[in-house]
């Protein structure tokens, strides 16, 4: 089970009731953040979720409203008493910027170890996560982030008879691992399990004129989170000149990509009511207009919720 | 009159329905803020306080829990189209710190001013305000802050009328002004004014031991707002190590500074609810239990509030 928290849905600043866009995913004991900007780790806190067990931090971008709570994150993860090291994935200049925060955060208990990004499109797995970046078009480097918990296929008890496969070696082969036999016989996982299943996937996306990019990782995905910066198309000039997409034009990609289902998050300050726009942009998509702390549970298609 | 906001009353870490210590002064339409931790600019817009015309930001010191909120304050300001300078004060080191932190908000509309504290004592200027900044006792170098408004004597006309003074020049000598005649007679404020009269002064004192400075720098001031870290007094272990105050070595020292008012701040975490301690410190002295948002004006002794 994949389960997750918007903690924030705020742009540029962060205001009373509307922490900044954030998100916090959860899969078989380890955890990841999205963007840390001021003020997540008190959303986290209010939420209840511990941020001792985050494993990776990913952010899009260099803005504050994204990275200036880095530093306080950090020092509650170590106030927390973690001592397993963390991942810190984002845009090229990462470790500059990070360690200029951190002059206020400069002894942790734990290893922080960077990875920049370089590729216009680069996968990195860590633990159950499976992260694809992909670059967007904001005024500065800018990254989305599509995460996935991937699914073996079944085993296939038929196959495994078929070729002979000694029963005691099933369980280690259905969980993955080859076996090498001392007389060099080896038997590999694909020679039993049937095709990967449907994973699950998250599709993370804010701070970019829309791009083909954006459409094609969000493809499919169970849930797609995407910034809805402005209501008003008449805003489309202001959209335009600082990078940020209107709702209407979201929602077109929501239209192309087909996730299953779509959320709004980094509303402009100036949209206090965001949903007032829900008529206009159902005509295009059904997105649903998300809110501080709105979670989800996904579970495989033919796995229960407990 | 003086105005000020206690933005938060939270020592290391910011927390849901608390925020981290800071203090916020008006006078004049001059604006300054001692201490700037996550989420301070969200408590200031919680009160309905603009950043806009803050003039000046002391920082006591350089942990993260009183200046990470530095790069979000200084780019809300800057939102707000402020174009005039603001004043950064600080112990040595500031621009170094401010600098690392800035990375995130390199371009701002108006200028940034350092001023780096380098004496045990030291008194600065700003338009209404005097400030004295005196080191204090943590694990870094840490200076708290007293804040006054000055007021002249009253106008002395009798004094003027025995020395001839023409009445045409009383209103600019009342007002500072010194008067040089064209023949060489120079008149001077001091020649038909009063003493000076009892002004306001307010002293913010917080992540230190007890030194003797403090009950010099809070002696018969307004308001005396100091650190009262834990109230259980079988934390002194913790408090001496880590060289924060205990509620009553604060309370000792209101007790001896005989300040009209004073409020405990900069609460531990693990203090949910600081005034469980009232009985106990009422004992030494009347101190204040304070909450996040506690406001109070500052009047001059015989002028009307209004």
């Amino acid at each position: 089970m994949l389960d997750l928290c918007l903690l924030g849905t705020g742009g540029m600043m962060p205001l009373p009731n509307r922490w900044l866009t954030s998100l916090m995913l959860r899969c078989s004991g380890s955890n990841m953040l999205i963007d840390c900007g001021e003020g997540t780790q008190i959303a986290m806190k209010e939420k209840g979720w511990s941020p001792k067990p985050i494993d990776i931090i990913c952010f899009t971008h260099f803005h504050a409203d994204h990275i200036s709570g880095l530093p306080g994150m950090l020092l509650s993860i170590g106030n927390a008493e973690r001592t397993e090291p963390i991942h810190i994935i984002g845009p090229k200049g990462l470790r500059r910027v990070a360690d200029g925060l951190r002059i206020v955060a400069p002894e942790l208990p734990f290893e922080v170890i960077y990875h920049e990004l370089e590729e216009p499109v680069q996968q990195l797995s860590f633990g159950p996560f499976v992260i694809d970046a992909f670059k967007v078009n904001h005024k500065v480097t800018c990254y989305g982030y599509r995460v996935s918990i991937r699914r073996l296929g079944k085993f296939d008890a038929a196959r495994a008879q078929e070729q002979n496969i000694p029963i005691r070696y099933w369980n280690r082969l259905q969980h993955g691992e080859t076996v090498t036999l001392d007389d060099g016989v080896i038997y590999t996982p694909d020679m039993v399990m049937g095709e990967a299943r449907r994973g699950l996937s998250v599709t993370y996306c804010t701070d970019t004129r829309p791009t083909p990019a954006i459409t094609e990782m969000a493809k499919d995905v169970d849930l797609f989170i995407c910034e809805g910066m402005y209501g008003e198309r008449d805003k489309l000039d202001n959209a335009k000149k600082n990078r940020h997409m209107m709702m209407y034009e979201a929602a077109e990609i929501g239209a192309a990509a087909k996730p299953r289902e779509m959320w709004f998050t980094h509303y402009s300050p100036s949209e206090m009511r965001p949903d007032i726009y829900k008529d206009d942009i159902w005509k295009i998509h059904p997105v649903k207009f998300a809110r501080d702390g709105w979670t989800k549970d996904l579970t495989f298609d033919d796995e229960d919720k407990d």
